[in-house]
């Protein structure tokens, strides 16, 4: 497949895109967080090709995102499990989930319901809050430099200056 | 391009990923929300080529997300707008922000703060939250079927069933 890089531009949406800038990539993690962690498994759930699923694995595990184990006691079957760093992206796949239950919805309602075990309750929709708990609108949310700032940063200024 | 199609995948995920799983898409989006907005200004921002940003453009506006409209009191020129359901899309982008930093981070810090305009203060990484408020960890997580269960729901409960 071609596929553009994203690697060189300092932003970390580019970033996180070289990794899981791909709709396939970003299925597979729902299946995982789903529970779904073999590759007959996941080939069924996503009704995917064996070569795409087996190349999309393959660079999933070189960023580090998934590991593929041996199941303790069964001698021979092997699972994919996410890591720490994948796992940390339950975040993104509960945002698009939200946005495509919001947008594209079925007549009856939602399609999943989003729960905590240990509580049962289910859980509200992710919202953009300060550091003091206070709900931020969308059009309330502004970008500053920080102290990793870059090109991409500088030149989204930049733009703005000559337009404004 | 050649590009799998997710619009018969009965899952809120696939069906946001149809109309954002796509990396150009997903930082065009990015740039729009740092009010980068007119189509030279995007293509120097990006680093794409014409071809490419005119194509992701106009899938853009054919699914709802952005707008090219006239700007009041400038005669010619025109710029690329988020709609209401484009800007709903900031929970995505952010969620993609906050794990690029944590994950990828500079030597230097986060290279960009969002910043809550009204307040002034920081905004707190995105994470799941019950009803109630309370914070839920990724590994307490669990899914339910919803009123609009359909194939992909049952498909994941079937393969679990049988692999317990």
């Amino acid at each position: 497949m071609a596929r553009s890089s994203f690697k060189d531009i300092d932003c970390a949406v580019a970033q996180a895109l070289e990794q899981v800038g791909d709709a396939w990539t970003l299925l597979i993690l729902r299946s995982a967080f789903m529970d779904v962690r073999r590759f007959e498994d996941l080939q069924e759930h996503l009704g995917i090709s064996r070569k795409v699923l087996s190349e999309r694995l393959k660079r999933m595990i070189g960023h580090g995102l998934i590991e593929y184990r041996k199941l303790p006691g069964d001698g021979r079957a092997k699972e994919y499990r996410l890591t720490d760093k994948g796992r940390d992206l339950h975040v993104v796949i509960l945002a698009l989930m939200d946005w495509g239950e919001a947008w594209m919805p079925k007549r009856w309602g939602r399609r999943i319901r989003v729960l905590d075990r240990s509580s049962g309750e289910e859980l509200r929709p992710l919202r953009p809050l300060t550091r003091s708990g206070k709900p931020v609108s969308p059009r309330s949310i502004v970008y500053e430099a920080g102290p990793g700032a870059g090109e991409v940063f500088y030149a989204a200024e930049q733009i703005r200056a000559r337009r404004a």
